[in-house]
């Protein structure tokens, strides 16, 4: 059967402010020493499985142009651009309308496009027998990742491992984030794998499985659909989308679907989920710093400084971010990455929507 | 007799980096809640007991302008300009044939223009003492500040305390930078204060004592004082003053003459010698950050952040210093302060001096 995909490219992360911004979100950022940014990584990595013109990107119109600019070998009318942010139900639904218009059916990969993976043969192989389950009846199919710390910041998924389908387990269920007691007795236990986002299944499957499980969605989605080659295509989809519960597949389908499948991806995954993630995947020097721009470091160690053309000094530090743009300056220490969000907070209620 | 004042304004200092450059040494930066300059200050002080057509500043002809700029109540005339840096020997003595010329005689007060005083009458009450005890004779005369600390970066002057001359004390000799255990046998002395760099006398005294134990600058300084209002004055103070040894009056004069007398300076001093004094001069908020620009700070303490317009974000800080400029950003740890110079020698050695 011949494969699709849609990339999930709306996110609005903000853990990667202040080079992140509302218009230029963490999938549009170069975040790696290959210089490509992480949407562009995406997609040169499912090419050797997805014609291009069989890939599909999905994402709020106020990035459309910023797709265009980075991916200019995907079709124009491959960007589907969602007037509002409605969860990832909504998302991928609006994919699979505009694929099932298309092709009828298809195997359709579902694949973030912000996390790195580090082996990309293993990765597509896991894709490639990912298609096989999906293909064997009406299986919805995700990939885990197995964990190698209790992380609290992941959603986890229990399998059972002697129950398998082709290289699949069959999964027993989603869990949101846990606690780190919960994680630990996950990690202990061999049975959980690590959400990674990324879904497998025939148009016709999820298609199916959103009209059972999220029906409002599914009506929409069908309004939408009826109307999409008509002249107020467009504003039908405006008027529906809007109006769509905000729900993600997670939750909204796969925790209560029959027929849930997980293989395990050995292919190295990153969720890229913070500056802390660059001082992993970049090059450092003999002293642990990562250093991009224009930098002297003194007694500098274990730091992340990502600059421009601006000369940054260092002296002194240890385990410290520095990241400067055009406007906005970010110091933080490596321990407290995590507390980015609160400067965003802060400048929301001090009005400075020119910094976020 | 008439007071005149030498402002010293030549220096070059690289502890305030970014925002002291060569093109703007510390004297010009506004370091203070003030707003105003250090030399501002400086000038500000000494109003009450010297008139301003009688205030001279000394400095390289590079910042005559930023004199000019920055303090418009001088007469030009008043701004002696060095063609090149000779430390304070030369510096002084150019002073002293100026005022000669002008005077004749008088009381001479020489100050530097980059350090804090905290209460100003008793500085002026200081100065008056200091007067009165330079013209009773041939006495050379300064202001030593009472050590609180064990300080290695400050010359020491060990005086006499049951030799009085009006308010002040004969010294015994002065000592430079000592080390740690030295300094610390001096604080305990009680028979030493820190140089402070202020120097009181006639006209005639230094100039006689210049031509006494510096004898090669006192023969240059007259070739000068010859050719002063001569068409080609400003050659020959040029070859002449460029050919001058590089001698400062401490070991050059103060070390070696008779008749040298200190008086304790009780106004609160603080030589504003690196970016840790900005935390000491500048009001703290409850977290103990000195912040001037435009910050937002989340779990950040005892840190100092000078920017401008940028928004300069910080998280998990402690100690830190931050100070960002148009072209150079410097985070340096509070611990480290000292090492600034560092960067300034990998920017020489690079020859990056754009940012010197």
């Amino acid at each position: 059967m011949k494969k699709v995909a849609l990339i999930m490219a709306g996110g609005r992360g903000e853990r990667f402010w202040p080079k992140s911004r509302q218009t230029m979100p963490k999938q549009f950022l170069a975040l790696t020493d290959s210089g490509k940014t992480m949407i562009q990584l995406t997609v040169d990595r499912i090419s050797p499985l997805v014609e291009r013109e069989d890939i599909y990107i999905s994402t709020n119109r106020d990035y459309k142009k910023l797709v265009m600019e980075q991916l200019p070998q995907i079709p124009e009318e491959n960007i589907i651009c969602e007037p509002v942010g409605r969860n990832t139900a909504p998302c991928i639904g609006l994919g699979a309308i505009h694929m099932a218009e298309k092709y009828g059916d298809a195997v359709m990969l579902v694949l973030p496009s912000d996390h790195l993976i580090k082996n990309t043969p293993i990765f597509l192989n896991t894709l490639e027998d990912a298609s096989q389950t999906a293909e064997q009846g009406e299986n919805l199919v995700t990939v885990g990742i197995t964990p190698d710390a209790p992380e609290t910041g992941y959603g986890y998924i229990q399998f059972s491992p002697d129950q398998m389908l082709g290289r699949a387990y069959r999964v027993d269920h989603f869990v949101e984030k846990p606690d780190l007691d919960t994680a630990k007795e996950y990690v202990a236990s061999g049975k959980y794998l690590w959400n990674s986002g990324m879904f497998i299944w025939k148009i016709s499957t999820i298609l199916d499985n959103l009209k059972e499980y999220l029906p409002v969605v599914y009506d929409g989605l069908m309004r939408i659909r009826e109307s999409m080659n008509a002249e107020n295509g467009q504003k039908v989809l405006e008027t529906v989308f809007q109006q769509l519960p905000d729900e993600s597949i997670d939750y909204g389908v796969m925790e209560k679907a029959k027929n849930i499948y997980i293989l395990g991806g050995a292919f190295g995954w990153d969720d890229v989920g913070s500056w802390l993630a660059v001082g992993r995947l970049q090059k450092s020097n003999e002293f642990g710093n990562v250093i991009s721009g224009n930098a002297v470091t003194v007694d500098t160690r274990n730091s992340i400084i990502q600059g421009g053309n601006k000369l940054i000094a260092t002296v002194g530090l240890q385990n410290i971010i520095i990241v400067d743009t055009e406007d906005a300056l970010l110091v933080c220490d490596k321990g407290s990455a995590g507390n980015i969000k609160k400067v965003l907070e802060n400048l929301k209620i001090c009005n400075r929507n020119e910094y976020l």
